[in-house]
């Protein structure tokens, strides 16, 4: 674990560009600042050009696009894949939705991604494994997460990081497993939204995005866990204020001593 | 009133599909998790379908919605009609501006509805009734704010629930009236899309709309004035999250020990 | 100063129609709730000439505009002429994004505008001087920010509010300085839209622009000011409902006792 890039972040200050779930944009920019990055959004296509290449990462949030946005979303992705920027795609609702899988499919048909970052149902969707999706949850299944996230990780040859109680981060070989959690990310809507834009700031740094991606993880679950820990009782609603609060506070130490993941 | 239908709502965790408001669409999804729902927000057509099919009941919430979007509106309202899931209709500031109540009265002459969830001028706006509005606030008036509920869920057919100082809830016959209150719900932007959103998930179940809408907005009602209590001062911005908190641990006795209301 | 607007605010309660930032609009219509206007959004021009009408001000923020919104936009701000309604404008990121910049001239040639709020970036790029932005951030530069704020001014005939360590508020010959900050304005992403909304509620009294755009950022200077006073360390995400707490308390003793400014 690369605990040292978090001050990377904090020393470099990536420039973030997000195209994001206007469900909870707010949380994701708030959530990018407190890290250590600087946020950018768009949904023009005339300025995706000029968005990527001011940036250090593209994030693609799939949360709520309408099939106008996708000539965007495809030419804010060919443009990363031309200026080298690594990109995180978060597939929301693949798992439940399949005009959404096949939206999605088609894009990562269309240009190359970094990261992966999506729920148990959205991951087995990719991966064309069975599961059964609840909406937005995850929902349950028997299928192994890990192998499921190998398998996705493998077809289109990127990172996966597949977050729920256990998150699994693997680039089709290695795999890390984080255990820090707290059931308030489920209550919390943007909480997986927020993930998949800390590993975009992560990877801003130009770091291996497998180490990347493990550290954003790591550090973001930390985060939650540390905030959790401090509540008498679960607070559904400040969690989002709170969560905010300690991804600017923490630090390489916290995440060190708190931070509980096998590496394999 | 079916105080038992919070539990149900907690063990059913109905799907709450929800076409919002971007102003505060974050909060709506927040609240919806909290009270037991499950959020899922979509803005695209190809999808209207598949999103009613998942859900247990449709919010349409008018507050920010757009010429283009309109298409979209209309195909999910007749998917929930040929589905057979419950419809809350939000008609935001058809009180004061011409174009929205056409917009919006023309949307209820194409699909039913199950409950309309408006402030003292929009129900007025829909009924027909004269009424001043003060642009999205509900404005001043000396009509009688039950007849005026009474007269729109006849018109309608439907449940109506005007909420304001007392909250009315009325199927055009019979009358509910909630007296729990606190003024942060005026200074709350969300407040009022909240309501709609939680009367949603309370149909979801499958309970008469009558006493989904009865318990869903008593329910409401005293997680505000909880809150509201709590405070030293009025806390405007705080209201929100911590509203968000009391959703969530709010349980049927505190429903019962503190709800202040009247049935007729 | 004119501390007696605040007073003027709470009493005329103006309502503030505001063009919005889909990343920020929410934290932006619970600020103009809070401070003592009234929000109103809208995206559709069939309502431009309502929603102009009915208000006493528009704010128009550029902050996630897209190609098909200018129509729009152009349709409020020539409603805005029209009507002899006071207009912000809010150019965001113009400093970093050539795009953005040439619109936004071009909306500027289109029709007047009363106050333009912008970072030093923002500010530089208007006004045609030297500056190196940092995505949506100011950045940094060693040109003077009073000359600039002044040239911007002189050129459209308009009140500038360029925001950051100092704000600096001119017509083009007078300016004010306030010196009241706190860097958690620039850790949280809707200060400066808020700032923007603000100004747009204090022009809605009908004060003088000069006087309104000073009084405004005065008080939420100091209101950001009294929030981070208050915590022991900074707190990114309590911020934000802290921020609008306090623009609800905030009164002309607090703006008077706390206010640090020069008048020149």
């Amino acid at each position: 674990m690369k605990f040292e890039l978090l001050d990377q972040v904090r020393t470099q200050n990536p420039i973030a560009f997000n195209i994001s779930n206007f469900v909870t944009v707010q949380d994701v920019a708030n959530g990018i600042n407190a890290i250590g990055g600087s946020p950018i959004m768009s949904e023009e296509i005339n300025e995706a050009n000029a968005m990527v290449q001011m940036s250090n990462s593209v994030t693609i949030n799939l949360g709520a696009f309408t099939e106008a946005q996708l000539d965007q979303i495809k030419a804010v992705g060919l443009a990363a894949q031309d200026n080298f920027k690594p990109v995180v795609l978060d597939p929301v609702a693949v798992g439940a939705v399949a005009y959404r899988l096949e939206r999605c499919n088609q894009l990562l048909d269309e240009f190359p991604v970094t990261v992966i970052r999506g729920n148990a149902g959205e991951v087995a969707a990719l991966a064309d494994v069975e599961w059964q999706s609840k909406g937005i949850d995850a929902g349950d299944g028997n299928a192994d997460v890990v192998a499921m996230a190998k398998a996705l990780a493998n077809k289109r040859n990127c990172v996966v990081v597949l977050s729920g109680k256990t998150d699994v981060i693997t680039d089709g070989s290695r795999v890390t497993q984080v255990y820090n959690q707290t059931d308030l990310f489920k209550l919390h809507v943007g909480s997986g939204d927020m993930l998949s834009s800390t590993i975009g700031v992560f990877l801003g740094t130009g770091a291996d995005p497998y180490e990347a991606a493990q550290m954003a993880s790591l550090t973001f679950a930390v985060a939650g866990q540390v905030v959790a820990n401090k509540m008498e009782q679960p607070l559904a609603g400040s969690f989002g204020p709170r969560l905010i609060d300690e991804l600017y506070l923490i630090n390489k130490s916290t995440v060190e001593a708190v931070g509980d993941f096998k590496e394999g």
